[in-house]
C-alpha cells in the first residue's frame, strides 16, 4: 500500500500523541520520520516509531518536556532538552544558531539532556538551507574501544557536513559514523543468527570476531583504525564534553527500556561563508563537479537525494505485514 | 652530535635568512622547526629546511611577504598570507582568533594564498594553550580520488583537534591525515625502489597497486574508504573553499620548484568551553583517563608528548652526514 509523505507524518504524529507526547514534542519527531522516509532511510522512518513509543512509555523520554534555551555569548547557544526528544530542542535552537552565525560569522549550538537525534545530516541540511555551512556532531552510548584497548569509550559518534548551494539547498551532505558499519547491522545479524564479516567488531576480550552476539558484547571497530577512533573522539569532545552531556561511557542505551534518559548531547556549528571570501558557491560547484564527472564516483548524500525525488512524487510503500507490526492504519 | 633546541632554532633562522627570508617570515618558520624536532617529528624539522630554502629561491614562497589581516565579523578573521610562509600569517591571526573566541564563544580564522603549515597539531595546541578547543584544517595538492573514481580531487587534507587541560596546555591532540599513510611514505619507497603494501595507493587507472612509482602517478587511498574521503572533503570545504584558497585540484606541489606559489589555505576554529557548560575540564580528564587506563591504548599525541619531554632535556641528535647533507654547522 502506498502512503504519501503527508500521511506518514500524520500517522506518526497520531501515534506519538497517543503514547503521551505533547504536540510540541511529537510534531518535530513526526517531521523527522517523514524526512527519513522521504530520503529512503527507512530505519529512521516509521520503523523507529515503536522505539519512540517504548521510550515515552518507560520514561527514557519525557513526552511533556519543555526545552530551554540560553545564549551565554553572541556565538554560543545552549539548549537543555530536559530529557525530551532531541528534535524539539533542536527546532528551538536552530533559528537562533542561524541568526547568530549570520551576525557573528560563526556560532555553535550545544544540546544537553538530549536524546538520539535521528539522521544527523538532516539537521546539517537545515543549516545549509539558510546559506550557511552546517557542521554537526552527535554522540551515542559507548560501543568503540580505543585501538589497543577493549573497553568501549565512545559511541559510533557520527558527524555531518552540509554545504550550501547558494540556492536555498545543500550541494552535498556528508553524514557518516566513526565505525566501519552501523551497530544496527550487527544487531540485525545477531537477531538472524548470522555471522558478521571480520573487521566489523571485536569481542569483549578485544579479539576479532565473526560472532554477532560476541560483537555486541565487545566493541565496534572504527573505520580506518586509529583514524576512525580519532574522528569519534573529536565528536565526543564536542557533542558530549563541550555540551555538558552525559558521556558515551555512562549514557543509557538508545534501545530497550532500561537505564532512564540517555541524556546525550549534540553540537551544531554554523559558518557564514560570506564572512570569509567571495565566490564560495562557485568554488563548491566546481569541487562537486570534479567528483560527479568521474564515472562511478558520487557525491556524499547522492543516494538520499535520489530517493527524495522518487518518494516526493510516488510516496512510500508500506506492506500490510509491516503496518500490522507497527500497528499502523491509514488515518 | 647533540644540539639543543635553541641551537636548532638559531641555525634554522640563519639558513632561512640567508636564503632571502625577512626576519618576520623566517622567525615563525624557525620556531616551527624547533617544535617539530622537540616532538620527534623530524620530517618537519631540520630535514624540511632544504625544501623551504628551495621554495624561497624558486619563488614558490615570497620571503618578503607581509600577511594582511581583516576581521569582517566579530567571529570571522581572514588572513591573506600573500604567498609567504604559512607560519607568520598564522602568528598574525591566532591572537585575534583567541580574543574573538573568548568574546563571542567561537571564532574562525581562515588563511588564503598560504602554504604548507607544517604540523597542524602544533597550531591547534596553541589554541588549547589559551584554554580554548582548537579545531584546525589544512589542505594540500590533490592526491586522493573519490571512491569509484581515479582522478585526485582532494589532498591528504589533515585535521587536528587540541583539547585544553585547564592548566595552560592540551590534554590531548589529534592530528591525522585523510589518507591511509602519508604521501611521503610512498615517495620514500619510490626513491628506494621498494614496493608499497596493497591498500596504500591506486595507479592512474584507479586500480590497486604495490608499485610506488605507479602510486605516485595515481592516487592515495583514503583511510576507511568512503569515510576517509568524507573527512578529506570536509577539510577541503573549510580550508580551501571557505578560505578562498586555490583548490587542491589546481594547487602547485608542496615539493619541487615547479608551478609557482601553491596558494593553499587553512581554517582554524577556536571554541570557548566556558561559554557552554561548567565542568568541561573534569569531563575531559575523565574521558582521557578512560583511554589511558586501558593497557596498550594511548591518547592521541602521546608519542609526540613523550619525545618532547626527552628532547627538552637532552636536545636532538644530528649526525655529521645529515648535517653535511643539510649544509649545517653548529654556529
Amino acid at each position: 500500500m502506498r502512503w504519501t509523505l503527508d500521511e506518514v507524518e500524520a500517522r506518526a504524529l497520531a501515534v506519538l500523541r497517543a503514547a503521551g507526547a505533547s504536540a510540541a514534542q511529537a510534531g518535530p519527531v513526526a517531521r523527522s520520520i517523514r524526512a527519513a522516509e522521504r530520503d529512503g532511510m527507512r530505519s529512521h522512518g516509521l520503523l523507529y516509531l515503536p522505539i519512540y513509543v517504548e521510550h515515552l512509555t518507560c520514561g527514557k523520554v519525557d513526552g511533556q518536556a519543555e526545552p530551554r534555551l540560553t545564549q551565554p555569548r553572541a556565538g554560543a547557544i545552549a539548549v537543555d532538552a530536559a530529557h525530551g526528544f532531541a528534535h524539539p530542542a533542536i527546532d528551538l535552537g536552530l533559528p537562533r544558531l542561524i541568526e547568530a552565525a549570520r551576525q557573528v560569522g560563526i556560532a555553535a549550538l550545544t544540546l544537553r539532556r538530549s536524546y538520539n537525534c535521528g539522521l544527523l545530516g538532516h539537521h546539517a541540511e537545515q543549516i545549509a538551507g539558510a546559506g550557511l555551512i552546517g557542521l554537526c556532531f552527535t554522540h551515542a552510548p559507548a560501543s568503540i574501544s580505543p585501538v589497543g584497548g577493549k573497553v568501549p569509550v565512545i559511541g559510533t559518534n557520527p558527524f555531518a557536513l552540509a554545504v550550501p548551494d547558494g540556492q536555498g539547498g545543500a550541494r552535498f551532505v556528508i553524514d557518516q559514523s566513526a565505525s566501519v558499519v552501523a551497530k544496527s547491522e550487527v544487531l540485525l545479524r545477531a537477531r538472524q543468527g548470522k555471522p558478521i564479516p571480520e573487521g566489523w567488531a571485536l569481542d569483549a576480550e578485544g579479539q576479532p570476531t565473526t560472532d554477532a552476539e560476541a560483537g555486541l558484547k565487545g566493541s565496534m571497530l572504527p573505520a580506518g583504525g586509529v583514524k576512525g577512533f580519532g574522528i569519534g573522539l573529536m565528536v565526543e569532545v564536542l557533542a558530549s564534553a563541550l555540551a555538558g552531556a552525559e558521556p558515551s561511557r555512562t549514557a543509557s542505551p538508545f534501545s530497550g527500556p532500561v537505564g532512564g534518559p540517555p541524556a546525550t548531547g549534540q553540537c551544531f556549528i554554523a559558518i557564514d561563508p560570506a564572512a570569509h571570501a567571495d565566490g564560495f558557491t562557485d568554488r563548491i560547484a566546481a569541487l562537486a563537479e570534479a567528483i560527479t564527472v568521474q564515472q562511478d564516483a558520487r557525491l556524499p548524500g547522492a543516494r538520499r537525494r535520489a530517493a527524495r525525488i522518487r518518494t516526493e512524487a510516488e510516496g512510500v510503500e508500506l506492506d500490510e505485514a509491516l503496518m500490522a507490526r507497527l500497528r499502523l492504519q491509514k488515518n
